[in-house]
């Protein structure tokens, strides 16, 4: 695969602003093509983002599944995801080999990487990522509530989640993050390219297991909240008996499963609607060959 | 004037929704009258609490200011404002004679108590919050963009406001610092009553001047942010020549005033839509009565 293109997205979600920012301030700057590698760039949701808002209908970020074979035109986001294929795809008129979905999270996971399922080519650009970060990889498969996310519809693609910062809410730290993450992803395949740096054989990725929604009264509301002891805590190790949750009462809710898990998207904002008060994964070890990152790249 | 019912309003805007927690949880452990001071509870907002989002139609919290004579029956807030003042209003079904409005802020503006104008029985009921907690008072006045808050359609009445927290997100240190506030309010209202505390005869405001937007270009796009070493800096002087705004390209924008000036509401993001990026105050030491707030309490 000769590569040439990568899609940098900011704005999937119109109220994840610092994204928006940081790319915007980064094509000011920087020279689109540098070493053969292009980037171009696109806010996923232009009308949410108009409006400070996460999406207008649906979320992009769950409406690419069926972008063929759904065309409704009454629904924004699907509109949208067809229109993003059929420009940036890689059959598009402006076709992109790599797509970076650039998010932000209100929970505190830092800066993370996120793919769907286990595609090769992913595992190769994550391995670089944490290569040369040492970032948190989050793989969420097997998840048939949550699909049709925006960088499966290319071919290889990663989502660069960074956190916590508000919905709307202008961080610099943040932006300043993204930056970082932005102007080394071309040098770095670049430089892999050139057999100047070698990666890890080994790629520690945190698998997503499920997802538990607060605990709620018969009507639906929430009855308790995430336990002050595992606020803030995303990545920290959860074993038997160690608390989750604490009602109006102070009573404590704890977790019943024996083997050790692993939090992410501890008390995400957007989640609430999704019943999700956090995900569980488990620690992965996978095997990484070289020689297939190194052909990826060339 | 004998003092009888404390409306504790939360959910004002309906996105701040750790004060609608904190009010559920006191309610339901504490007696709604204790001493003959009774507290009467009610969510501002329930439509837009429900939806998650700051309000339906307008700001609630700017939709008291022609309530009789604004009956603009498709506006949603404009009719709950009614429905307020003809419950709990002094010539209310139900009335009552202090309304107390709990907010949030995504600035680092800690636990404050907003004031609107300069009534006597409000500054009384400052001063028993500032003797008691030491909080700083942000007193809004002379500001004709910004009209008609809540509890300025009662004889006497505050906002509590606290940061930061993000809209949406619960956390468990913002709500305690409201049960802290809910349940110290009538506790001490109760003290200053039989003589147990003298207030301090000088309360220390921090009186509104003024609001400044973001920097933004012709098209109305927003082209600088707050500074960097600006962030989260609420109730800490500016200077002459002291950063306020940093763009992409590096440039920092000066406050050109030749005053000292306290910030607060530095990046809320709610009042991005009002065009604030932060307030300017100037401290003002007022003198104060015992023997007013004494009555007035008695």
């Amino acid at each position: 695969m000769a590569l040439k293109k990568i899609l940098i997205v900011s704005g999937t979600h119109g109220n994840e602003i610092n994204p928006v920012w940081a790319v915007n301030q980064f094509s000011k700057h920087n020279d689109a093509n540098v070493n053969h590698i292009e980037y171009k760039y696109t806010i996923g949701n232009p009308l949410a983002f108009e409006r400070g808002c996460r999406y207008i209908d649906n979320d992009l970020n769950r409406s690419f599944n069926s972008t063929k074979d759904n065309l409704d035109n009454s629904i924004y986001e699907i509109n949208r995801a067809n229109y993003l294929v059929e420009k940036f795809g890689v059959n598009g008129s402006d076709p992109c080999d790599i797509a970076i979905d650039l998010h932000t999270t209100t929970s505190n996971m830092g800066t993370s990487i996120v793919m769907y399922g286990r595609r090769i080519k992913d595992f190769c650009l994550a391995a670089l990522l944490q290569h040369k970060f040492g970032l948190p990889i989050y793989l969420h498969e097997k998840d048939q509530k949550q699909t049709g996310f925006l960088v499966e519809a290319w071919p290889c693609g990663l989502v660069i989640e960074i956190g916590s910062v508000a919905q709307n809410f202008y961080d610099p730290k943040i932006i300043n993050r993204f930056l970082i993450i932005i102007k080394a992803l071309r040098d770095e395949i670049n430089k892999l390219k050139n057999n100047q740096i070698k990666l890890a054989k080994d790629l520690v990725v945190h698998v997503h297991q499920g997802s538990i929604d607060y605990p709620r009264e018969k009507n639906g509301n929430i009855n308790a909240l995430i336990h002050p002891s595992r606020m803030n805590q995303d990545w920290k190790p959860i074993k038997t008996s160690d608390p989750l949750f604490m009602d109006m009462e102070g009573n404590t809710q704890t977790y019943k499963g024996e083997d050790t898990i692993w939090p992410v998207f501890i008390g995400e904002v957007a989640y609430k609607e999704k019943n999700i008060a956090m995900s569980f994964t488990k620690k992965e070890v996978l095997g990484l060959s070289d020689h297939v990152c190194e052909e990826f790249f060339s």
